[in-house]
């Protein structure tokens, strides 16, 4: 499968996803598939999260609480679930505030270990 | 109910919760109830997560996804649910990684509107 029939994979299978990349943890997007955006700028909002991942990276390695796995920020338009699929890449799902983050959450933990296998 | 009672509430309720606190968005703590610890230093490691919600908070508003209402970072020792309680105050409950996340996130959302109204 490639890089974007994964991200589609996952679109599909969640519940109000809109959005699915895989990034660089820079912010330079590898490949996404959208779903369906409304009218949020979806994709400079994804490339700020991978800011707001580079925090959370840093904050939690300065106390000795191990890598980030996992990062999700739910706002009142849109929630986001951040998975690391290697130091230098992650995946993302956005969703509609009552998507199912659960799903996104476990579709992510297993196709990290498939593109990570492909990167 | 005391907002100590609160948080000693929410840890005895969640499978792995190993503290709870109520802090400022500027990262100055409330109260905090400590369950369990193990070798982290997790006042510290809360403290820079307030950061992080920071920048999260920022990035969403810049690009008009809304408020963030809550933010979840799992790392390999440590997950962290946080929910805010205000525009200026935060819950947050830290687990084991194996912890239940799912629980966590729902006694935040239900205890987040109690605290809301003594704050």
């Amino acid at each position: 499968m490639s890089f974007r029939e994964h991200l589609e994979e996952i679109c599909k299978n969640v519940d109000g996803a809109v959005a699915c990349s895989l990034m660089g943890v820079d912010g330079i997007e590898v490949d996404t598939h959208v779903a369906g955006s409304g009218d949020l700028d979806l994709k400079s909002l994804l490339v700020e999260y991978s800011g707001v991942l580079r925090s959370a990276k840093d904050a939690a390695e300065a106390h000795a609480a191990g890598g980030v796995a996992e990062l999700a920020i739910s706002t009142e338009k849109l929630s986001a679930v951040v998975r690391i699929v290697s130091p230098e890449y992650f995946l993302v799902v956005a969703l509609t505030p009552d998507g199912n983050i659960g799903k996104a959450r476990y579709l992510l933990r297993v196709t990290a270990p498939k593109l990570k296998a492909e990167l």
